[in-house]
């Protein structure tokens, strides 16, 4: 059964390590897995992590370090020089993970660490993936994996894996190369295992096969993977020469990752913060769309202070701005979440965008009908006067109308610009959309109540 | 290169089937994969699909038909009969694609086709896969896997997975039983193409993994795969039997969907849709959270109507209406959504309540110290009146504090009774929070304007 991390765990773990009991400490954390260790790393201060530390082999603390959330990696690599990280806990990593670790941190320790690599294949490659930008597949991609010619046959195949294979932790496919190390396509090892030792890789190998460029970025490359339901995807250059690979294990993290920012644009967090983070931290990630709110919420009252009069002779007007506004921001919102959506999970589909902002406008004058003749009927039976009830009406209408297709459009235009469409579900829009919204209630309010 | 879909890629296949054009149809769709072809399906009308169809094989068929959207094969399997079902798609699939397919469908259809699928053995597996509940380890496992004994030699062991892998399309593990079928372990195909063939099959496996019972929910089984970075995990029943395992691909879809739903939430969406749905389903998914808008507003309307008077004498109390009921809505969601990601992601960490609320707390005193001095500030700058003045400051202030506390406490509350947590940035919550900060302004200023 998986471990469960509990309180008791880490209250009795520190006062083994008060005891100073190396025995029990060692039993207790011995039998864990690397993520749980790295879990229980996030609780520790330093003194007690240096204690559970020295219990570990090299493997488990490279795999522990990566596990870790940032900000914990962070706070132990600040203490430990260049040299023990790299002969430490670089030294037993796979690239991917090394150049990950070894990116956050800054410029000088890098090379520090870099010049203290002793395996000079191993420091080359982590200088190669640290060219790529963080968010393409080249940056995703370890350079650990198994490669064969497509001219040999099973028993060479099998010798020169046994070669390569003691680098590579997880094996699912063998792929398949020219002598140029240009790829032709892949082998599964069920079919290798399968196969007669007599058989010639290139009379069974699968040549048909999907792969990336270096500079796919790492959305697309999620996108691929999920759609095709790979577990390993092979990254190329652009003559097509394999440079690496990219694992499903990386790439969930990415898919988990593009859904929380999406989240968090939404419930108006500006930064990916842990519920661990101090209140600094956190703070930091909530206050900058609240002032975009607050500044709103002033634009708000200027546009309101122009209608002092009117407020003043008619203040039932006042009653309904919290709904006229409310309604504005929300239906705005869900405009744009779903084309946010869509366009993240690529399932936008090939509609042209005259079909989609019909269908949206639809959408909009079924709820504007409805929800109008609710209010209606309600300020009827109210027996409100026959101005407010009009204007409560036809403006809740019209900023339904408007508020879906300023959401719909608001997202495709960030997109088509090469900005992030979930923007458009963030505080700018949602702002703006409230106070064109009561602008619009204003200035209905102030024709009709002339006219009735 | 992935194929990407265009709408001229539609129109040309529309064309050429208009044609009745069968080589070109089949050349075209011919070198795709099934996720595309299932795409592209999605696009066409039921007579043009069945043109398409006929020239795929049987297994290109099913892999298609798992891989469209859900209303897509909805709309398919409508028009065929369950032998039809049973003998052109079934009988190619693997049990956890054939049992969720089923599964979607009528009892009477679901009764129809099991009755007409002719391997009893894969009639026996679906049923079993059936009674699962759809968002346990039961409902997402697959039956197909090889596993083997654990007494068994190299060869042996090679010879049966022989038998067994012809059913089995990604093998990435065996797993080893006992001769109760009591799951003992894994052994990776790695391993097993690298060990020497005298080998026994109890010196080389690995012992300690971590397996799943049928009834963990589905959302565990996904935090489980994304911390262990695990590509396939057994599923065991009570007494520790093997009796099916889940793979990655399925768990991506699932983190996938839980990370949408609770977007969708957020943004006032109650209903999973695609961007691609008709205006009837959208409007079926947005209006319950603008109904529950509406109503939230005809409260604020109602209470600010027992303030009649005080906005008749000071209709600049009306001004800041909509910044104080957007900031009391804004705080709670943000309180509300780190916690919410905190317990889908399960990130939450051991903290105790008391330390959660009370960094809450700070946040919120900072919060509302920064922005009520802010608007101190610009309220003494417009020289507004010292009433209107402290009352929009001290509101604000007390909304912040009062809404980071509330939007923390109800995801926690909404957890503990095994509600979704992400209730609580849905519209309920953040209308409540809309209203009682109106309230607590109103009172604030009936209060200061009677004092100043």
């Amino acid at each position: 059964m998986p471990f469960e991390l509990t309180r008791e765990f880490i209250g009795n773990l520190r006062e083994l390590i008060e005891q100073n009991d190396e025995q029990s400490v060692a039993d207790l954390v011995s039998s864990l897995h690397p993520a749980d260790i790295a879990e229980i790393f996030d609780e520790l201060n330093i003194e007690e992590a240096r204690f559970v530390y020295l219990h570990l082999n090299g493997e488990e603390r490279s795999d522990v370090l990566i596990e870790m959330e940032d900000d914990t990696r962070e706070r132990y690599l600040k203490v430990l020089t260049g040299e023990e990280i790299a002969t430490q806990f670089i030294k037993e990593m796979d690239s991917d993970d090394a150049a990950d670790v070894i990116g956050e941190l800054p410029e000088q320790k890098q090379e520090e660490i870099l010049q203290h690599i002793e395996d000079v294949e191993q420091a080359g490659e982590i200088v190669d993936l640290l060219s790529y930008a963080e968010d393409t597949a080249g940056g995703l991609m370890a350079k650990e994996l198994i490669k064969v010619n497509v001219n040999w046959n099973i028993p060479t195949c099998i010798r020169e894996m046994r070669k390569q294979a003691a680098n590579v932790d997880e094996v699912y496919y063998v792929y398949v190369v020219d002598n140029d190390d240009i790829l032709q396509g892949l082998l599964s090892l069920k079919k290798l295992l399968l196969a007669s030792p007599k058989a010639r890789i290139k009379n069974i190998y699968t040549a048909d096969i999907i792969s990336v460029r270096t500079d796919t970025h790492r959305e697309e490359v999620a996108n691929i993977m999920e759609k095709y339901d790979l577990v390993a995807l092979p990254v190329v250059d652009s003559i097509n020469r394999l440079m690496g690979r990219i694992t499903i294990d990386d790439v969930v993290d990415v898919i988990r990752e593009e859904a929380e920012k999406d989240y968090q644009m939404a419930s108006g967090i500006a930064e990916d913060v842990e519920p661990s983070a101090n209140a600094l931290l956190l703070t930091r990630a909530r206050i900058p769309w609240l002032f975009i709110g607050l500044i709103g919420g002033v634009v708000a009252a200027i546009v309101l202070s122009r209608y002092k009069e009117d407020l003043g002779l008619y203040p039932e007007m006042a009653f309904f701005i919290p709904l006229i506004a409310a309604m504005g921001g929300n239906v705005g919102v869900q405009s744009s979440a779903i084309i946010v959506q869509g366009i993240a999970a690529n399932t936008i589909g090939i509609e042209s965008t005259g079909k989609k902002l019909f269908k949206e406008l639809t959408v909009a004058l079924i709820n504007g009908t409805v929800l109008s003749a609710l209010m209606l009927g309600y300020n009827l039976i109210r027996q409100e006067s026959l101005a407010l009830t009009a204007t409560v009406s036809m403006s809740l209408f019209s900023v339904i109308l408007f508020a879906s297709l300023f959401g719909t459009f608001i997202p495709m235009i960030l997109n088509r610009f090469r900005i992030d469409p979930a923007l458009a579900t963030g505080p700018f829009i949602t702002t703006l959309n409230d106070i064109i919204g009561l602008a619009i209630y204003l200035m209905m309010g102030r024709l009709l109540y002339a006219v009735i």
